[in-house]
């Protein structure tokens, strides 16, 4: 089956690699010795980068598959699924 | 002047090359079209990796940097400044 | 309307009154003078807890009144309210 | 020996207690049956009020504690202490 996230592929895709060429630009901040509280705030952005990521595959994901579960009447592991990963990402 | 985390270079370019893997592999499920909840697992993963190296460079920078301005009598903004950066990773 | 969590009703009164008597256990913990780093375990303690009920008023709000706007083809809003308030507890 | 969140602690005990205050307001919302997503916001800001208490907590320990202990040439254990309780803070 062809999941919901895919009209969104092209952006998700785009937030990734914008987050990959982030951590990259980390190692580099690393390898020239830069200052460690300028690391550190960049290490704060990419993690709020990877949680916005994190949003909309989940926006996705409830609008396609858990919307479908609901409606089939095949919700409820659905949702318990949904929340195991939801607790997951508030760590 | 050299910072405190030189020590620790080799170990937080490990990570955080192990860290750029994660987030290709990322992109490469969603071109795969794989299940959102594994996606999103994955994505979790890498927060709470970016989230160790946080720690390991505060880590450092506390040992290094704000034990000498502390030592040197010039702790107040180098620890006001450590608790800013650590509040924008609580985010 | 009566909303879905009214079965779990006794269940997060309960959790939030354990938190209340955190949060008042904490204040005590001040007010002796007690060694700040217990005093943050125990915030840690608290603020984890909060997040479990989070979760548990999120999945009844899912299972709820997400699932009947879905059935009632007003799904879109529904989840979109609902993005947004797991985003603010990403925070 | 005095800890060094002596300076603020009505400061920290007003903070608490409006947190309380909030704990018990999200209580009589339940009680009320009022709507879930009002809920969750409320646990939202109750949730980042107390990661403030914890960070200007966290901020007295280290001008205070951990400070003293660098001072005295026993910062390593201080330190190592201190990460510990803000990684169980990220959770």
């Amino acid at each position: 089956m062809a999941h919901a996230y895919l009209r969104d592929k092209e952006d998700l895709l785009n937030r990734l690699k914008k987050i990959e060429g982030q951590i990259r630009g980390i190692q580099r901040m690393i390898e020239e010795d830069r200052y460690c509280v300028d690391i550190l705030t960049q290490i704060a952005a990419s993690k709020q980068a990877l949680n916005k990521v994190g949003i909309a595959l989940l926006e996705a994901h409830t609008r396609g598959c858990v919307a479908a579960a609901i409606q089939h009447g095949r919700g409820d592991e659905s949702i318990e699924e949904l929340m195991k990963v939801i607790f997951r990402f508030l760590g």
